[in-house]
């Protein structure tokens, strides 16, 4: 995937004429969005097409799918024939869940991100401690693509070590969350961004703020 | 709540005019259903006013929700908006996400179902070695409805042992998976049955099976 200036924005949006407008507004800058299930549960599945037949922006569906096999199948299936290049899942659920959306990714000639670790507060309990085994699991799994967060870049670095230098990885957590923008992408291949961009009075100067 | 014969359906269909048929099969023998997010997908969240308004069920929405607080509480608001009695939550995501969704349940006088395990196999490696600790973590913070599944029985009877006798556990697994639903009921408040009963070609004869 070719993520331009290295920004992907999180739609994290509530109606899909607010999230048309924005897109009209940054597409010179974008090229890449990221949507998850409060904009999905609103508008239906339909929106994915709105973006790619409008802005043919990448979406990626962030829904952190973390169900059975079955379930997961289904999922993924639904999500890529509503049009998305990629769909998050977490990784904690354990390897056949993940391989039940990755076969159904590689049926649409799509593929799937893997969630390593989060960085909200409750994310330290249970989430954190196995994110490096959830990361090594990926790349048995051969497993390209994975999320992990720019909060706290010593992580994000020891994740970059263990999926290696040639997996894709994007990092949410920088702006309103406080990651640092330029050190994440030491790591990170590129930065999700929502709230800085989306909540601006200026989204266009806002992103110009992201681009090194 | 008060579940009809100890079953809850899981209306794992991807299509409302087939759950409808099937509602309309089973509402003798059936209160509760459980849906999930291939069905949401695919027809809407629309689905959930439907299944109350003609059936009067109680509708459990099995979303597995599992991002960060200001996330769930989106899908939360959303899911209870358009008329969920109950929503399933994932515990490994930590506190924060979980009370993020339990506090918008009591906004619309709503609750919480806590996922404490999972049975596939994929959830050995990261789930069930700390579904205890959910379980704990979920006596901490009050909450009241579990999911803990049927298939390995010591362990079921080990989350009611956690949880107490005054919590309400609804368990997976039972009919096509293999959980034992006799010995289910001497832990669980109810049987969450899926395949068993929409894969029969005599749903209300499959129902009874499940009947003790």
């Amino acid at each position: 995937m070719r993520v331009k200036n290295n920004i992907i924005l999180a739609m994290d949006l509530m109606n899909i004429l607010d999230a048309y407008d924005l897109s009209e507004e940054i597409s010179n800058y974008i090229n890449t969005i990221k949507i998850g299930y409060p904009l999905t549960l609103s508008e239906g599945l339909s929106t994915i097409n709105i973006f790619k037949e409008n802005f043919d922006f990448n979406v990626i569906c962030d829904y952190k799918v973390a169900d059975i096999p079955e379930t997961n199948e289904k999922i993924a299936d639904l999500t890529f024939k509503a049009g998305a290049d990629y769909l998050i899942v977490h990784g904690f659920v354990g390897s056949d869940s993940i391989i039940a959306t990755k076969e159904k990714a590689e049926e649409y000639e799509k593929d799937i991100f893997l969630l390593t670790e989060m960085s909200h507060p409750g994310a330290k309990k249970f989430l954190q401690p196995v994110a490096d085994d959830i990361a090594k699991m990926g790349v048995e799994m051969n497993i390209k693509n994975y999320v992990a967060p720019s909060t706290r870049l010593e992580r994000l670095s020891q994740i970059r070590d263990i999926v290696g230098k040639d997996s894709f990885i994007i990092s949410p957590g920088v702006g309103t969350q406080g990651g640092d923008p330029k050190k994440t992408l030491n790591y990170a291949d590129a930065l999700i961004v929502g709230r800085s961009i989306y909540e601006s009075e200026d989204p266009e100067t806002a992103i110009k703020n992201f681009i090194f």
